[in-house]
């Protein structure tokens, strides 16, 4: 794999309108729900132990983040994905601020290893949750992505997950489909510097990744593996499209949220082409 | 009845500044409270069993909503409406995503017995409440507003609540006051096809409705059953005219939920009177 | 005490950028959290009693807000206060709707008592927490700030904690640092009309004023009860600001609040000292 059709991705992704079952933390639902419908896809916030297995089974797609777990999401969530890996529906979990607080990291750490279709979270959290660095306090990160690159491939091998690094150029890395004894690795760049400023963003990434890893076809054999990775890349790539378009008009934090989730609707496959994505594969470096 | 007095009603709401009880989900509280206050009705999200009751009692209208509920939110519904029985205050039950599983349907179901004064919902949930349909998937609608109108009369007879249903062209429709044989049935044109693009748009009509509702007298005696009508019915020609006026300065979602919001404080009575509303009594087809 | 020098403030706590532990309702979480952002400071809205007190221990101020508050938040709250008060981390209570409904009053009353930095709220939830006054409905304050300043420097005494009163006129009052049997009364005219039309913006003004408290240093001896009630003032000169710089360009509440990030992220140190802000001395009344 070297390149990433991006504009397929796109295209299937907003003729398909997956619906992601979210279960995530109640800061940023009302965002994540509307990152979501205007990138094309349906979202539905069904986060209660006593329906989460039962929707599961409807969603094409779901997520896990425990930003403000209660028993009920943390009961939910076990559910969900157990539901999922009856069917083979993809689930994503956002370790979001893994390592500040005992509480939240013992569940992070254990659904890492309950099989997610993809981990995405930003340097700090992808990094504690790969045993190394000192975690997030709160939803920033303190480590760069190009940092911690060896330790998310130890990751992805580690869990079997795609890896998604958020950063001001990310990194996607994942088994290669067609060598399992190699990497391989995507970097997108792209974005604004207004992201951070806005709480949600990174969390409606990891919604909006749910989405596309939904829209894929689930049986399509040998190829899936390859097919999931492009889905996960395209996301960023959605999201980074939308980044750049709302950087033009807006110059501050609540502007640019308005403006960004107008161009999460109107980019185009053109747009999406025009993000600068490199794919590579690389050594298992242990 | 054959007309509405829909500036009236707006008048009169605004001047009366109604408090609202909404126990709603989670996702939409935020957006919720945002469209009572521009529209000009007071939000309170009180939704904890131990004082749901107690403040139902200062509530001049409620909205219950089992979008992401809790055990919490299910014990404050029925303190709340059990309150609101003893006083006559309006409530408004929103059966969100009704059918799609089991858990929360089994509370609306219960709910929507327990003599709402309005219930409103898409045609799905309308149809799936009333024993037809497939029910939603999530917050989407499936199912047309003109192929479920005989569905949603018939929930207006098994429940004696009146019946709003949203869609491109909203159906609201109630027992008529003047022949309790009779159904009344207005038709309410306007909004965006940008609407269901902005999360808890119609979760917020809802609570919008119960704010017209609270702000009918409640001492008016034999005309009490036409002017809720009535305000159910300008509940939702206030979001259709608001809908349409940000829909000439808005393209995409997240600039036309600002305008919305804009758009509900700004528009006249002028602006109500304006949408194309009709209002016809039907024969009971049952 | 006679000025505060607001722009060392502003200028100190973005270059801090305080992490700020919200326990607060569910309702403005989203927007408290683009407040801070915008404003420069961190948010982590922790709010389960498995990680309260712990997560305490790394933040730099902390906000109770019980406006829907869970069996988990209550706990939460007493969790990280305790922690709090072992480290002398600032705190802010806000008594949302304080007087309303028993449940909430209860614990606002014990957690008033139990050593706040500062309680932030309008001149009914004040009023009637020091022991006057009908309480409030929902958000809104019916009593005028002017009118409650008594009752405000009685709290004050109480509590010895910082009495912020939000309304058209901002009051600040504490214990004079310079005279223990006076108190210092700050007023800060500001803001804007559109404001109250915004769910969250008291409630997110209380997490500012954690963020100013939190970025004071913490080894200043005698003047720390000085600067405290400065970074209190600050954070209310900040949202004034903010305020009427988004009033400037905005006329509606859903524009007004875009504005207002955008207007929080980007006042300066002029636009903070161009708001009319009075310090005073007066006597204790009683």
């Amino acid at each position: 794999m070297t390149t990433v059709d991006v504009a397929a991705h796109l295209t299937t992704m907003r003729a398909q309108v997956p619906l992601v079952q979210c279960i995530t933390n109640t800061v940023v639902q009302q965002f994540s729900a509307n990152v979501l419908l205007a990138a094309g896809a349906s979202p539905a916030m069904l986060d209660h132990e006593a329906d989460a297995a039962q929707f599961a089974r409807l969603a094409n797609g779901i997520l896990v983040n425990f930003g403000t777990a209660t028993s009920h999401q943390l009961l939910a969530a076990d559910a969900a994905t157990a539901a999922a890996a009856e069917s083979d529906t993809p689930w994503v979990l956002d370790p979001v601020s893994f390592g500040g607080v005992d509480h939240r990291t013992v569940h992070i750490r254990r659904l890492a290893q309950s099989g997610p279709t993809c981990i995405r979270g930003n340097a700090s959290e992808i990094a504690g949750l790969a045993g190394a660095g000192a975690g997030g306090r709160g939803i920033e990160s303190t480590d760069e992505v190009d940092a911690i690159l060896d330790h998310a491939g130890r990751l992805a091998i580690d869990t079997g997950a795609i890896i998604a690094v958020s950063g001001p150029r990310d990194a996607i890395i994942g088994t290669d489909p067609e060598d399992p004894g190699r990497l391989v690795r995507a970097r997108v760049a792209g974005g604004s510097p207004l992201m951070p400023l806005v709480v949600g963003t990174g969390c409606s990434l990891a919604a909006l990744t749910a989405a596309y890893l939904g829209a894929v076809p689930a049986d399509q054999g040998p190829d899936l593996a390859g097919d999931r990775f492009a889905a996960v890349v395209t996301a960023h790539v959605h999201f980074a499209a939308a980044g750049e378009v709302a950087a033009r008009t807006a110059e501050a934090p609540g502007s640019f949220a308005v403006a960004f989730l107008d161009a999460l609707h109107t980019v185009s496959e053109d747009d999406l082409t025009a993000v600068d994505v490199t794919v590579e594969t690389v050594e298992r470096t242990h």
